[in-house]
């Protein structure tokens, strides 16, 4: 019983106003699998070239994260991405992309990796994505991530992708963008009719939101000083939120609902430093301690008002 | 023991996508007041001319709202506001501002009215509002509420104001230019050195947020499907903060707390319809049931991530 990511593995080169940085391990997938690797074993379906080297070998190890689907191509390099970031971190500016062998990736699944209970199609081509979603027939919860460029050019199949899903986790433009509806409440209606049972909505320093058909739930972000590095931080909050429902035996909508809150932490660490460093380096009692101040943050005690207790004062 | 708003009583005409109405009854006083008047006694402190009639006194009365000191200037004419929304209706747009008697308004305080136990200084200009707060020296808490116009044009005698007040109450925007500090974790750290023990910011579709000196307090917004006319949302999320505040015996954070939700409920309620229609007519019903629901949109089990228990299965 584990969970199993496809996505990419990546060389980012990040500047922002506080520093640069380059060729750090990057892509969706490591994101994604150094986070829920906290909570559950993982296993990686990704592509890396002939440059991926021990260094990178070894996070992913320290992690227990199972790198048997990791496919090499020796004579191919791997993917690079290169950004900045101005003071305005929720805006990421591409200035480089190298896609590499990452250009022509076919998701190859090992049986072990067929029969994941939980997976997480990563941020690539629909097409590809859906390829994936039928070879864990028995996955008991599939979640998709997606971005505005499948949105813009291969909506089609990105739509049914999305059918054949249970969970869609997309940031609040995407959504609006998905559904073509500028309301997110509408959005998030629009956007279940097709399919999924649930959608998660990522809105950065705003929180998150999660929708099914009749439930409703959203929270904060962690309240950071100062956000250093946003690289990364959906795929670090779909770690959390998929690593924890892993780690849980009911998928319930209680346990989605802590799977955010440990989504939110664990994206709230990874904003604070350049690439994976500040996840690579958590401890338990860390992540305990966030989710803690959450429930902290958010709680207040359920009592209506009463106008006749107020009259008779 | 009561509440006392001071600020404007105006006409307003609106345009929205969904319609438009000429004159209502507007003004930050007129949606705290309405609003609170469904938690406590209220008194408002104002300035309104000739064309102020008995239909508009009739809303105030129905309300229970004392006008005692609602001043008249009987050849002179109300503050009018004509403003448009467009599709985003978080941008209001003024196409003309008639201030009339506001122009001249010096809030004069009746002995009852220096008696308040609470107090709102709305959106008026620093010095008046500076003015109220030295009469009511006895207040357990002053609210106070302002804009970028006073941000811009009076920073001065606006942070001499903020000096001598329990709670700022202002948009997230707001609280960004005040402190001048793009971040609202540390603006907010930096508003709270300056005296007041309280700072809520309001962020619109995406809630609000509580900060006091070593406190942190954060909700969604009530989910609603459609905005029709978000005019006087902020005096109404206020009214309904302050309004609640002024019915509980202990002004504590647990009771700030269940404030904020209280003055999201009533704000919730009053984008629903032109100007204050919506709020008029409400019931404590209407307003539990969405204090109920916020529990339910907010609401997760405090159960930290268990790795030993999680290792053992």
């Amino acid at each position: 019983m584990s969970l199993l990511v496809v996505g990419s593995v990546a060389f980012d080169s990040v500047e922002t106003p506080f520093g640069k940085r380059d060729r750090m391990l990057g892509g969706s997938a490591s994101h994604f699998s150094i986070s829920a690797g906290f909570f559950t074993d993982v296993r990686v379906v990704a592509v890396v070239g002939g440059d991926f080297g021990e260094e990178e070998r070894k996070v992913f190890a320290a992690h227990q994260i199972d790198t048997t689907d990791l496919e090499v191509v020796p004579d191919g390099k791997t993917f690079r991405w290169f950004g900045r970031y101005d003071y305005d971190l929720n805006v990421a500016h591409t200035l480089d992309t190298h896609l590499n062998v990452f250009a022509g990736f076919q998701p190859k699944l090992s049986q072990a990796s067929k029969d994941a209970r939980l997976v997480f199609l990563g941020n690539i081509q629909p097409d590809l994505q859906r390829g994936v979603r039928e070879q864990v027939a028995n996955a008991e919860l599939v979640a998709l991530d997606t971005m505005n460029l499948w949105i813009e050019t291969t909506r089609e199949s990105l739509q049914k992708t999305i059918e054949v899903v249970d969970l869609l986790v997309v940031n609040d433009a995407e959504a609006r963008q998905l559904a073509d509806e500028p309301n997110l409440i509408k959005a998030a209606r629009k956007i279940l009719s097709w399919g999924p049972k649930t959608l998660i909505v990522k809105r950065g320093e705003y929180g998150a939101a999660m929708f099914t058909r009749d439930g409703y739930f959203a929270i904060p972000a962690y309240p950071l000083e100062s956000v250093f590095d946003p690289t990364g931080a959906g795929d670090t909050f779909a770690g959390g939120l998929m690593g924890y429902l892993s780690s849980q035996e009911k998928l319930d909508e209680a346990a989605l609902r802590r799977a955010m809150i440990f989504g939110s932490v664990m994206a709230s660490f990874n904003v604070e430093e350049f690439g994976t460093e500040r996840v690579q380096r958590l401890t338990h009692e860390e992540i305990n301690q966030r989710f803690t101040d959450f429930k902290q943050f958010t709680h207040f005690e359920n009592i209506p008002f009463d106008r006749a207790v107020r009259a008779a004062q």
